[in-house]
């Protein structure tokens, strides 16, 4: 029995109270027109650091005894994980080493020390990861933050279905379906739990990339999967190797069904993005988004809640996604919904 | 004396309440950094249609007569202030007519057209588009909505300083200045307006294009100045040709610096919003972000409240931002902000 349920998202929560943005959930008319269904999109992509990494690093630490807390964390990511543990630890007020391979982009490395973390390179042609964060982590009473098998990362992440569930309950909605992009799955378990709880019933959908399904097939099959790692693809932010277990476990006592998009409906997404919410959405972060555009049968005319996750996407490529998905001609009609969150 | 106050924006607040987007105020910490001020930017580029022209228009459109608004509203304009009216007329339910140059692009004839609204050509090279408008309206009983100089226009983009000034208190922001773009003086009359008097004696900014100050010309002078009218450049949003006579005197009320942007500044603030905030911002709608980002000292250290105010921007002009404005490295340090709106 895992010790992860709404009582432990809520408790998340109030430690995140304050310390981060509410995200807004944006919903248009062209874009349910395009999609043929009312679409709830809970905007993470407008988080600090441009995903919800933040929440679950802010929780962990939190949840530290504090001795662990003054001694710091330890992570290994040059992506979207390692920028919100160095806010994290920065916001909180505790060192923080983020270990990165010596060939990192130098903005990901500048974003990382801009938030006062220390960063330690590594090879990856001959260097574990996993071994060196270890080291530093033992050597240095620094405690390891693991990007999703975590029960404390996956609370603070479930904040954003939380939210999610206030905001849609502010506005009147009562959501049919919650769509959630998933790699290691501490984002999608949370929120699926989040949501259950406060809409029994709804319909939850998680988002891999074409071919890449591990947790969906970890679902089917009850047992831990794994895909090639592609997290330097255009998807690089649902691209990690495995599924996590703990997250495994939650996602399996809710009727989840898993979706898969591809590169170029992705790309899709985060051009629509771009020209009716006026957001900018990274791929991976639109897979959620793309899937609900791709498979309009699944959603036609229900309320759907959708989480665009991340907005850390490189100028080259949002502007082939601009120029290679130009607008499709939005058809003459539909109906404007007055409420909106 | 003009019959134009708080008590005008705030019944402009309650006909508005439900019908459209209450838009977020975005922080970032790594933004302050850039722009050496805390900065809190009021994301109007959120609002349905991707500018806050359409408040004013069913603010407009609310301030009719029952028999007036059965008969609907007529506006001219290719831009955001005819898509602001299209779904205006749209949502609250009356007949719109636009009047288009015939060489409009497609797009923009699409969305009018998606709103519901009928769209009527012009020749730009022989006919006067004011006063085609003018015969629709007498001939069908329909009101001409001016895109700024008008009261219940006025009060309708003054709710986006009401907001703004509401969701600093909610978090706890004195802010010391307030800065908002100008072109017929609609949006910055009322924001103006609004803000002064939630928080007396801040400092009022408005922001035109270098060398078409005709806003800050009329202030000094007391008399409607105007510019060329480059409605089709870069910063078209703030490129009409003449200042409001309403507007500037609602604006010559209050102490109001006039400042100027280059279409370079703006292309630099849309990449910067595009790397940091996760936003999409149009150049003219970027003008005020830019004039912070650009003019550092008037600013250092300060709360500064930024309108941007609209994101309607075509692929080709932001791919190019971002191409032209690569991100400059962001200095290692800074304060993190705990609380955030």
């Amino acid at each position: 029995m895992i010790d992860f349920d709404i009582a432990r998202i809520r408790q998340a929560a109030d430690r995140l109270d304050g310390r981060i943005v509410r995200t807004p959930v944006l919903s248009s008319p062209v874009l349910d027109d395009i999609a043929g269904a009312n679409l709830f999109v809970k905007a993470e992509s407008l988080q600090l650091t441009g995903s919800f990494k933040i929440r679950g690093a802010i929780n962990k630490i939190l949840s530290l005894d504090e001795r662990s807390r003054r001694a710091g964390v330890v992570a290994f990511s040059s992506g979207n994980h390692g920028q919100g543990i160095a806010a994290a630890a920065r916001i909180v007020g505790c060192p923080a080493v983020i270990v990165l391979p010596g060939s990192a982009a130098r903005i990901k490395i500048d974003n990382c020390r801009w938030w006062g973390a220390e960063t330690v390179f590594y090879d990856p042609a001959s260097e574990d990861r996993a071994e060196i964060s270890r080291d530093i982590a033992e050597s240095r009473g620094m405690t390891l933050v693991p990007p999703f098998d975590d029960l404390d990362v996956m609370a603070g992440q479930g904040t954003v279905g939380l939210e999610l569930a206030e905001q849609l309950r502010q506005a009147d909605v009562e959501p049919d379906a919650v769509v959630v992009n998933c790699s290691g799955g501490g984002l999608s378990s949370g929120v699926v739990e989040a949501v259950n709880s406060a809409f029994p019933g709804i319909e939850s959908f998680i988002v891999e990339r074409d071919g890449l399904d591990k947790m969906a097939r970890s679902i089917a099959t009850g047992r831990v999967c794994t895909s090639p790692d592609t997290s330097t693809s255009i998807m690089g932010a649902i691209g990690g190797p495995v599924a996590g277990a703990l997250p495994l476990a939650v996602l399996r006592r809710h009727a989840v069904t898993g979706l898969t998009v591809s590169d170029e409906e992705a790309l899709e997404a985060v051009s629509t993005a771009f020209r009716v919410l006026k957001i900018v959405l990274e791929p991976g972060g639109a897979a959620s988004l793309a899937a609900v555009l791709a498979q309009k049968p699944e959603f036609r005319g229900r309320n759907v809640a959708v989480v665009a996750s991340g907005g850390n996407v490189d100028a080259e490529v949002f502007s082939m996604a601009l120029d290679e998905h130009p607008p499709r001609r939005v058809p003459v009609g539909g109906l404007v919904r007055a409420s909106r969150p």
